[in-house]
């Protein structure tokens, strides 16, 4: 596997099956990626040094899921300079709408890309990570832009029974 | 004036005058605070060891007030086994929604007291931790039985002229 | 078992198997405390008698859920100054951010320490009462810290297959 | 003034200009009331006796007004089988949508007939307690069907000019 | 079976089942009540016409349960100036938030009792119309009182084991 | 001016100022309307002949405007089989969003062409009747185009200074 | 089949089964119609190409149906001056709350005729789109009154048996 | 001035003022943007040239500013396979509430990097773009941590004085 340039972090191991369409199109796109367990809340150092280290190790992106009152994704942002995207993560009462507003509504000074509650958010989530990486990474450019091509050419090519 | 057991954190300035009435109240009820001005995305490692130290200086509650993506209380909660209260800071926006639901929706096993939007919030949360310290401090749980009947005395007082 | 520090109210019995998660971290703690079913709208006058006797019998600390209007927690906190801790219980149509509104946005006075919705705000109700028993009970404290680091190696320990 | 059939509740002094409204077209209708200070949180016992006492004093109908975890209608109607109507009241943060969940909301066996948030409200609150006294007396219905001719005539007399 | 002193009246056969819980309650309570399909939307006329002609008949109180744009109970109201009690029904999408919107938000002038969307608010309706008769039927006040006793004595039976 | 083709209804004269742009709008495009203050719960008799009577008279179109339970636009739709639009007009407490809810969730039978709560609703209220009239009418249409243009035209032409 | 009068766009091919009974009642009006797959983010030029020349080809009236930012409605309302519906989609976390306000909040200039989200908002857009067409077809007219009278008479036939 | 890596779009002149935050900060750290009004409903097409345009002109990052049924963020990155962030912009009804589900909700495929409502959001969507260009840009990287640092040193240096 390619070197990782991508870390996924999550704060419990029941979040890796909602992140999983990052890491198959992430696998697909061939471009290196880690996967991080660690809590904002549970393990607050070992989070900060961890990011801290990442750009050392070649990560570029960070892409961070949480539910509820997700801070993973602001802490994440508060420890380091590289870009972090953050995945709200539904929750069973308020449907994500808690983690929504916990990941966007971040303070001046600490950016969190965030993407939308759900399955779309989350391959979203990689696709802007590949965005980002693709600004220095010709290869990635041009995967990226057949798979623009492909979902086009998906959709063109339906054909609809009534 | 007494020994602080009582820590009031916020992450900015701005935040000062919408605690105030908390602070006017713990004055009422002279009991030992501090004001610390500290943020869980800006400060992050200087916020873990004022919590880690407060214990060994005689804290024994947090008042946490932050706004938006608010992570404040919940990274206070983090770093320390004493009960942390949030309060969830009025947004020009979403008008404290997205504060309360970051502050309240709490992972298991990181537990923060959270009080409502706006200043009866505020009051809430000095009496809260009033009512915290009064279990071991006969005299503050007869400054609180006091405060009861005064608010209780005050409302059958009350003439309405119609 | 021991005697009762922490009383837990609830309005009917279907409430039960919300607070079970409540219940069974209190049994792993080993302290003591006392399940009620009690209400503020049918029962108000009974609520008010056991509230008002309970710091006779040792209780220190209350835990109330209720979901709706729910009135609960407010009402007990109305005839104690010993901490009460809220626990919004989810709802059928609304999901429990009626609850959660109905427990957290208390008028100035009467404060209730409010948790999430959900299996994990129950869970920290226990965990925020043993937060303020351990406050004068370093065998509490003791085990409270042991759970936090417990709960941080089993986060460290998570071997992520992708 | 005529003897008082409905009493309109509220928790403190500054909820009576919420109320006017509902004063006013009480005085029109020329059917007594009786307006009162009591508070669910802070005066419970008092509310509780003032409720059971008002069907001896001639009560049909009560009126509560409340913000916020607004319970004052609901514990008004466990301490009686009167009709109880609740007005929610609009406030600072949440504009009053907390005020209408705690106050509609209600659990099986406790009902609360709530009127909406604001001025509309209010008045519509007076209506209702005039069309339950309407029911057994012929004078306040033949007072309501003008009021209702006199709404309805004064929309066809407008004349739009564009 | 007793003369109809309530009419529940909906807008489609699907919601017979939403208000079945009302429909048991007035059984219990022997009080005579009648049901009627009939839609503010698509029966506009036979709807006006039903509610103008049911004094006579000896109705007293409307029940009208609708959801999303749910018009009814206001449209109800608007023919009348007997008392309406307004259901708003859960829907599949907004939970029921639409309805009770659409159900309590009347404008000044056209009152309706809104109850809780669920089947709580259901009962609720059931009981609302009662304690308005009951206001001139000893026999009805004195079930209730039964009734909220029993409510009252099943809690103070429960035992619980944990 | 020109024969009335679109009908614009309130509830009440205080809405006349939220849709004049709509009015401006439509006296900009030289097409004929005519505005009615009549409310679906004040007048419903006057409403629904003075909706029926409209298609006689020239009437293609509808636009009703209305806050909180809004009733007036489905109810307009259920007198007639020409299109309504409907305007959700802002609100005081829950800023219109009764008013959409009340506008938009329409059953089945009922349709309700619903635009945006503000000032842009009401003039796409204004837009979209002549899109509907410009179907059969050519001089709508190319008085729309130009519209079109003018409004690309305008942003095409601004310098921004930095 | 007769000429398509009405076009049905929808982002993909898993929302057909959500138009399905919009296509359903076209159907039984026998009013010609053609669906389209076309996305306003992943094929916008092709949108625009085919909303362009749709006119020319007979088409009157446009129903787009999208989830989440459903961008769809508006855009296609961008590139013509033909009136479109826009159906806001449920979605699986949100449930068409993110669906209805993108669709309806449309700015000044570009209208959408919005209706409900679930399935009576697709019966009422082909409803909608048939009260459009029926303006200038007096056959659809008499169909529309039809339908409208068999929805009547199918409720006043109901027999509620309680 | 540098050449211009990121592009600012907005729908309307208005919005000037809500993204200035951006441009002062952009200013600050002498990087090289450029300013653009263009519509993704007015001026799809200007719009879709310039979007597409933007890659051979240096421009790296897009950062588009809406409010509403806000499509711009999303339609830009339909256009672009660069990096986009979505600034949702406050509206006076819904709050931006609107605006933030149009822009963040965005389907599979089409990332948007969406920051907060209001001024903490309009500075982080310039920072998160510098965050972006620092990765092959040392000297933005250096400024980005020299602010992290001032940001950091300001909040220390703040006395409190209670």
């Amino acid at each position: 596997m390619n070197k990782a340039r991508i870390a996924i972090i999550m704060g419990s191991l029941s979040d890796l099956k909602v992140v999983q369409p990052a890491i198959d199109l992430l696998k697909d796109f061939k471009v290196g990626f880690e996967v991080k367990i660690l809590s904002a809340h549970r393990t607050p150092k070992e989070l900060a040094q961890y990011v801290e280290a990442a750009p050392k190790k070649g990560i570029k992106v960070f892409i961070a899921a949480a539910g509820g009152a997700a801070a993973l994704a602001g802490v994440v942002a508060s420890h380091t300079a590289l870009p972090v995207i953050g995945i709200p993560v539904e929750t069973k009462s308020l449907k994500g709408l808690d983690s929504l507003l916990s990941t966007v509504q971040m303070p001046a000074g600490i950016p969190v890309a965030t993407v939308a509650i759900g399955e779309g958010g989350v391959r979203n989530s990689a696709l802007l990570a590949l965005r980002i990486l693709a600004l220095s990474d010709k290869g990635i450019l041009a995967r990226l832009e057949r798979y623009r091509k492909s979902q086009k050419s998906k959709i063109l090519k339906i054909k609809v029974k009534i």
